[in-house]
């Protein structure tokens, strides 16, 4: 790899207004697909060179899909012609420079016109590093295979052990966060308990695998409705998944959870899906700030700039319907972006910008097979199979390209008919500074 | 993860006779499935939980297939009743001890009854540690992902660069071996010049983008016909892949390569596939060990011992037809795994052995789209589309598992028709010690 002294950013100068997106997630891809070549020349910063279905990222991490499959190169959604005057960049955005309006990268400053932050969020350990270090996280790709093989790792040792502490800590999964991740996390867990674990580890009594689940609120799925969350405890516990609501975690070393109260959990895998807070950039003034997220008006302007924008998780717009911001998920960032590429032509073009309004489409969450929970508009709660097929249905249609549709369409048709997870393997290529891995892990991984 | 000191292997007595197979390679699973269960207790050892179709791990590498569809989980494949008497543990096994008849494992030693050496090999780079540390490997799932990435994030930094000498020496690719990973590997690459980088990175010019592949020997697929590698030769010249050949590689600092005669190539990534040696095992003396593998009689018995077999790669049978032992691809493996099942069972029944006989169904390598080179039984050499064909069904025939087949089968066929490389995604999960990286890089992939 070079250094970054040695790279520099490229972009060709340009008499059009340019156009710097910050991140190619849900937002930023919808903004830049929408904004029109003719007005703009457009520049995307991520760091990864490819827009993940996050929705989908627990399948992964449970053997259903395989990693390439949730993710679509952003080179491939806008190599065609249609993004004549489009440049995307691999680099880390470091600051920004509203007086200078330029953005600060490892390799070089670029000037912009207007700035889109889309960066959206990241992972909330609440300041407990000790929780950051040994807790497994689950919002990469590299998260997930890491997860997976963790988990396929501690039934392989379980299966090694004849000390029935151990197995039984090797055996316990803690889930940390009843959100969407969690709920879906655990469901899946729990399908594999029933249906495939059994089978590929004979010898084995999966009675003694323990899914936790730990929430800090009052009800699961908390975003959702009051039904939805009923349905999904229901759903949850008929799964043999222990649900702890109001229930906080105070303190993992690796082996044992310690919750606030003192029960103790001895586990090998903590998994930490417990909270995000916006991934916002410095250079702004921090009146622009509010809950690790940027106080937006309703054109997604950052509090007392004209010209720099924030979308999506990044962006706080408080709203009479959303005092608190809009949910966390795709649909408030995909309207956002769409609206944001015909604000901007407005205000080249000298009219009046549109405010936002956000239509709910509803949210969705699966528990397992033939379960899911379904809020739509109009207050419709929908549970069950019928829910399930939405989901099934929702998440093809906005799943990205069609070799990532056939492809998860072909695994889910595979899964469901045969009960298998088809994508089982430890692939847990090379050892992170810092993991907790013993000598003999390193041998089996790092080899030649 | 847990110490080594915390587990045992957990196989139960038994009464039968206990076959111990390390490796769950092609030799190993053709093996274990054609053993009688009724006859022997099965105890497989591996470092990998998953049996790899490794003759399609280059088209992991150029972003053509999943890692996971060359895969099959070890525990799907015996997971079934059949195998009722079979143990799979994912444990490294580190020694053999003939008089005591155990092999030691990190874990403790288990006695065995018949032991049969199924380790294939690994890479073999004679000796030079500084090629080992820069040069890209292609063996295992972690390499393919690790080279995809490597060679994406070049295009990347190319793309980033306004110094033409590191342009060039980023867009670079030097193949070091002419065997069938580096024919194939150096093919996929030149395809996907051709069709899939010029739309991705439209700023650059792709004619700059040089392939080298480098080998010792006097012709591209040494192990081939003369009129396969004729054949391969004109392929890989009409794409544009510079052909070194009776060239050794001297140096690699992981910026210059030097090649014996002094000439010097650029270029920040250098792809190994010069050669393997037998993954021995320490223990059996020095006299059952030649050039790296274990020499073995005509019933696979390593020299000196009738309870301990070596079978495919590492194995070394001298036969009149194979006076330096058989080609090291799949079929060898295959069939002395499937002879020596029988063996065994003839070996408890006091019945004669049935000595190996080599069946050779020919061999394939493909070199592109619509190009492939076949030598087939009685002198039958194929070349160009006819030959491709018989490439993909054969591949898919012996691809392991319907799920694979299936998932495989409908990217070659999205891959055929839109010209893409589906996976094109940046995946270098965490970093490895000593790897080459700016700090840029890990702040990039090592995030939370």
């Amino acid at each position: 790899m070079l250094k970054p002294d040695k790279l520099s950013l490229n972009i060709p100068d340009t008499t059009k207004p340019r156009v710097v997106i910050i991140g190619g997630g849900f937002g930023g891809i919808n903004l830049a697909r929408k904004l029109s070549e003719k007005h703009f020349q457009v520049v995307m910063f991520d760091r990864q060179n490819y827009h993940g279905f996050w929705p989908l990222l627990y399948q992964v991490a449970t053997a259903g899909l395989e990693p390439d499959s949730i993710a679509e190169p952003l080179r491939k959604m806008f190599g065609s012609d249609d993004y004549g005057d489009f440049y995307f960049r691999l680099v880390k955005v470091t600051g920004i420079n509203p007086d200078a309006r330029t953005v600060d990268t490892l390799i070089g400053e670029l000037p912009y016109d207007f700035l889109v932050v889309a960066t959206g969020t990241k992972i909330n350990y609440f300041g407990n590093d000790q929780i950051k270090k040994y807790a497994f996280p689950l919002k990469q790709i590299p998260h997930a295979l890491n997860l997976r093989s963790q988990m396929l790792q501690a039934f392989e040792q379980a299966n090694m052990t004849s000390d029935p502490e151990i197995r039984q800590s090797l055996m316990n999964f803690v889930i940390v966060g009843g959100g969407p991740t969690g709920v879906e996390l655990a469901g899946a867990l729990a399908e594999m308990k029933k249906h495939v674990l059994p089978t590929d580890y004979p010898g084995m009594d999966f009675t003694q695998m323990n899914i936790f689940l730990i929430e800090g609120m009052d009800r699961v799925l908390p975003p959702m409705s009051v039904e939805a969350s009923e349905k999904t405890h229901k759903y949850l516990s008929e799964l043999g998944i222990i649900i702890k609501l109001n229930t906080l975690v105070e303190a993992y070393d690796g082996e044992i959870v310690i919750l606030k109260g003192g029960e103790q959990i001895k586990t090998n895998t903590l998994i930490w899906a417990a909270g995000v807070s916006g991934a916002v950039i410095g250079g702004l003034p921090e009146e622009c700030v509010e809950r690790g997220r940027y106080l937006v008006n309703e054109f997604n302007q950052v509090k007392g700039y004209d010209n720099i924008f924030a979308i999506g998780d990044v962006a706080l717009m408080k709203t009479p319907e959303f005092p608190k911001g809009h949910p966390g998920v795709a649909q408030p960032a995909i309207q956002q972006g769409k609206l944001l590429a015909k604000n901007l032509k407005r205000l080249v073009l000298k009219q009046p910008l549109e405010p936002f309004k956000y239509f709910d489409k509803g949210s969705l969450a699966i528990i397992g097979r033939n379960r899911a929970v379904a809020d739509l508009p109009n207050n419709i709660h929908l549970g069950g199979f019928f829910a399930w097929v939405i989901w099934l249905f929702v998440h093809i249609m906005y799943l990205i390209g069609f070799r990532n549709k056939l492809v998860v369409l072909s695994n889910w048709i595979y899964k469901f008919f045969t009960y298998e997870n088809g994508t089982r393997l430890i692939i847990r290529p090379f050892i992170r500074k810092g993991d907790r891995v013993s000598q003999d892990f390193i041998n089996k991984y790092n080899t030649d």
